[in-house]
């Protein structure tokens, strides 16, 4: 599982796991484009299963497992989108997945794994005591552990969101955006992109209060994830060693926002397209209206990455 | 304009007005199919320009006027979504539009139908006062009034929504449940369907505090509107003469539903689709959620029918 992911691996998980996953729309919006000075194209992972993209990984990685290995199931610790992903891939495939989360994880979340049928096994909330409880769930039950991000077939199927989109669009736009936490949907867009190319200019994007990308990629070294203050809690994570490398070989620039930019970027696509996405998938189009010289009359290509919110938590 | 709207007249509004509105999407939801037992699918008008299906009969209404009498502009007295899609269709007609609005409307709604290029003028908050200030800017412009419902080509416009649902899906729904205020839509959507035959069986629904639609089919006589009280703001007006016949003639039915069922249908549309849908847009699922026995295992084509919500003033 710890072979390179490649841009070959998106095309082998285009064909594995399209009959699972939902081809989500591409949308435009008039309005947008007109406050924005750019052409904007949203690829609407909101309206995957689970609500978010990373069921595209996360299913990549279940169907790519042996008989044997699935039959004991998988395992993830996590508290998002990815462990309701996980569960669901896993049930979906007939077995199980085992889910550890901090004890302090938000009901909702819970509530989500669960209904997705995962099997929760709760923690201290530290890495150490996540990584323990992992460790002895796997010497127990022999499952296969499936890392959030630092996964080849987890990066090559959040890769499939780009490759949908531009076979969708059938133009090369100029600029791709991706929400960058973990990194796993901004490499997997990456690798996606070079099938199509070396014409589109990727772009990670991060809250400036979650802007560990960014100094990785200029200082050259992993930073440790910020303390957890960005609105964007999906982007809360330091890349990972698979991530990062294939982010350093193939772009050059991560741009940081503002929350007040992703709040106006939210509140923007709910009122202006009618859906809703989650704070970190508005942090693309953020970026976008605090740089709107770079990208004006451009074609710029923006990965919805979920639509997970708490109605009754709205910064609006 | 008084003659009689036709199901032949929404055929002829199919070509009229296709290349000016989106063809919107058909979407369904497999969780929401498991929590109410029977097989929806969604024609989502809330993705129409301006956010409703309005836009359909007010493009309707436009294209259908000679050179001279465009020429003179449209006028019509709404404070809701009307009053904006008929601001931009006659904008996109290259004509003006004249919106009478009380002078207590919400401050969203004059900031809307003034993006779209309207020219408001303010009267008191009632039907007199409406009647009147209309009446005055006609004699003055000699703009033609387009009524929000009572108008054969705003109804046939209407219609165009079911019309594209039904090209769409490829079959024919068991139930088609649209949301009845003054029956603009509902009427419009029988008019639609009956050039696929008489087995669709389609229900007006409305909210029991907005009740006047189920009671004036019952008793064969127009009902004034109720008190203003119910939270689907779209649906509070009473039916029009020619709505009300064409709803006599051919449907038998209107539910009712409480308002505890409107905000927990519009809720599990948010949550479940990622959609943005207004209260009145949530009445026909709160509805299917109050008959369950009558809708199961049944196919039910919904019309959502707008997507324009304060978010500031969310009821949850």
């Amino acid at each position: 599982m710890n072979s390179t992911a490649t841009s070959q691996g998106v095309k082998d998980a285009m064909l594995r796991i399209s009959e699972y996953v939902h081809r989500t729309p591409v949308l435009s919006s008039e309005s947008i484009n007109h406050l924005t000075g750019c052409n904007l194209v949203f690829k609407c992972e909101n309206f995957q299963k689970v609500g978010a993209f990373k069921y595209r990984g996360a299913t990549n990685a279940v169907l790519t497992l042996s008989a044997n290995e699935l039959q004991l199931g998988v395992i993830t610790h996590s508290s998002g989108n990815h462990a309701a992903a996980l569960a669901l891939a896993a049930k979906k495939a007939g077995t199980k997945a085992y889910i550890v989360m901090p004890n302090n994880a938000p009901e909702i979340k819970k509530l989500a794994v669960e209904g997705y049928g995962g099997i929760i096994t709760f923690c201290e909330p530290n890495q150490a005591a996540r990584e323990k409880t992992a460790n002895e769930i796997i010497d127990k039950t022999g499952a296969t552990f499936v890392h959030p991000y630092n996964n080849k077939f987890v990066i090559e199927g959040q890769g499939t969101a780009a490759f949908e989109m531009l076979e969708t669009l059938g133009y090369l736009p100029d600029f791709i955006l991706a929400p960058t936490g973990g990194g796993g949907l901004t490499s997997g867009t990456i690798l996606a992109a070079l099938n199509f190319g070396t014409s589109i200019k990727i772009i990670g994007t991060e809250p400036s209060l979650a802007g560990d990308a960014k100094i990785s990629m200029n200082t050259g070294i992993i930073q440790p994830a910020f303390p957890q203050q960005s609105i964007a809690d999906g982007l809360l994570t330091s890349l990972g060693s698979m991530t990062f490398e294939i982010m350093q070989n193939h772009i050059s620039e991560v741009l940081n926002c503002s929350e007040e930019s992703i709040i106006a970027a939210m509140r923007m696509v709910w009122e202006r397209m009618k859906i809703i996405i989650e704070p970190s998938s508005a942090v693309p189009l953020a970026c976008v209206l605090e740089n709107r010289s770079k990208f004006e009359n451009k074609t710029v290509a923006i990965i919805i990455s979920g639509g997970n919110v708490a109605l009754n938590k709205l910064p609006f």
